[in-house]
């Protein structure tokens, strides 16, 4: 065990959970995008018959956590716990959409960074012999995200170029002590950093230094180079974020261009959809990731894979308190196979 | 080991972590109350020198995480995790009052119940060799507080008999796989409970269910009765919610009322202090047991105590929406000696 001793961030498990399943259900922009061939299923309108974008982007979690537990072929009372959260004031989307559940629940927070803390959480919990099965996931919905972040959709304000586009969508994992692949190795759990940015609408510039210094972390804890991924993956940067996080990192001595990719980048066609800087959310990492990296790494066409979700820890209160934004960044490394 | 199989919820800890040290600040109201000698520190006035009450809610974060290693002769550098949340939209009272400790950062939302479940997790990871050490608090302010989930203050709007008053106040412990004891030794992770209660001035009636759903839990599962302990403490049900909680026990079999307080009954002067059903928010249950509780653990003067904190998990716009107010409870078994 690499341990957590002489000041490392990074914990290499001993008995690396299984990915058992995973499910994503996503919005009709996200629908039309690059990927979708790739989700489980792709709702129709922003509201799927609810009387509010809230409980439209519960029912998302609902429907999701139902999705990954009937592909991994597990009812709820074989799980020990669910780990989830996601952005909404008091995170009413998961508390709402899992509460009849019945299962342990522990909610995270995390920003964007959810997908990642919640694996990282699940996947110690049965490394540590806590849990058999741990279902992980987050979501997010971009029209309760701009209502309560930004502006009422209704106003129809401008976007600059920077900004990016909140994912409608859930995803997650089951975390299970058995199961054939991909596994959880190893667990980099970032810290807060802030470089005093303030912009809400350039997120990217403001999480890159967070994804830089937990990427540059779990390098230097566990010796390994970035060639010892196929793909690293960061969150929801967006195009400007991924330039910014590749060229600090080149400058480290660590160049990943030629094997990096960021999930706010991939889900929106550059050309076609008009999604500025790209997209981002909870539910973005977690839908790119459940939907379209779970399924190369099964098919055997993605191996390792480093996936880096980066949150963005501000609200509109601290924003408007002239406060800078601070950033997170988790790492959890997978692995198609152990041997 | 118990284990998690067999749909229990309880935990039984191998290697039971320790208590290492445990500190709290608090507010002016608080105190003047009947614990006051138990407090770290008591703020003067509730914005302490700073611009917003929100910075005042980090900024005893902060002072109250460097107590809690100063208190357990640590330094930031022999702390492998930091686990908080707070009740402000997007924990921004952790996520700025700690943005500057330079420790890997896991936040979590569980409204009130912040205390237990951070310790749940922060318990789990050492036991699980994942940390040698691990920091869990948690904060609440009156003032942010209120302004978020109810009425600007300067409305001088009035309260029901049964709402409760926000505790203004930081606390938390440090967890360490080395120790004297206290030790935790069981943790029974709740799930979410919602009976269908609406109204956001009776918490008590909402969370209640919740945490008689989690004490019978963890008696079922440990086969203890309530003489295991010297004190079964709830977080903030309240004088109503206590009652209700009490009375719903005696009637499962588990009378539990003549070794039974809840920190929202015993945090303010219920003849003098005027704070009607009584005290909650995060830094309530978080207070009262770092301070007086975990002192009386030291003395010897509690032996054996279960500690249940209890969180309310709506949002202002689920109370908008018609929703109902989901809750859940965590519970820690805490014992003096292992002996």
């Amino acid at each position: 065990m690499l341990g957590k001793r002489n000041g490392k961030q990074t914990v290499k498990l001993k008995n690396p959970p299984s990915i058992v399943s995973a499910a994503c259900i996503v919005g009709p922009k996200e629908g039309q995008g690059p990927l979708r061939l790739y989700f489980d299923a792709i709702v129709e309108d922003e509201m799927w018959g609810e009387k509010s974008w809230e409980r439209a982007e519960s029912k998302l979690m609902r429907e999701t956590f139902a999705k990954i537990l009937n592909k991994g072929a597990k009812v709820a009372t074989d799980v020990n716990y669910v780990i989830a959260g996601d952005l909404l004031n008091q995170c009413i989307a998961a508390n709402f959409g899992l509460r009849e559940s019945g299962v342990s629940f522990f909610g995270v927070y995390g920003a964007c960074s959810t997908m990642a803390e919640s694996m990282s959480l699940g996947a110690m919990l049965i490394d540590g012999e806590h849990a058999d099965n741990i279902v992980c996931m987050t979501s997010s919905h971009f029209c309760s995200a701009e209502k309560q972040f930004r502006f009422p959709l209704e106003l129809g304000s401008q976007r600059p170029p920077t900004a990016q586009w909140t994912v409608t969508g859930s995803g997650g994992v089951l975390l299970g002590k058995d199961g054939t692949g991909p596994y959880v190795t190893h667990v980099t759990t970032g810290k807060i950093v802030d470089m005093g940015i303030k912009d809400a609408n350039n997120m990217g510039a403001a999480m890159a230094p967070a994804a830089v210094d937990t990427i540059l972390r779990h390098f230097k804890d566990t010796g390994f180079t970035p060639h010892e991924y196929d793909l690293i993956l960061t969150g929801d940067l967006g195009k400007l974020g991924k330039e910014i996080c590749s060229e600090m990192l080149e400058k480290e001595g660590y160049p990943i261009s030629d094997r990096y990719d960021d999930c706010g980048v991939m889900i929106f066609d550059w050309e076609k959809q008009d999604a500025h800087a790209g997209g981002s959310g909870c539910g973005c990492s977690a839908s790119v990731f459940a939907g379209f990296i779970y399924q190369e790494m099964v098919k055997g066409n993605l191996n390792n894979v480093l996936f880096v979700a980066t949150g963005a820890l501000m609200s509109p209160t601290s924003t408007q308190q002239g406060e800078s934004i601070p950033s997170i960044a988790h790492a959890v490394s997978i692995r198609r196979s152990l041997s």
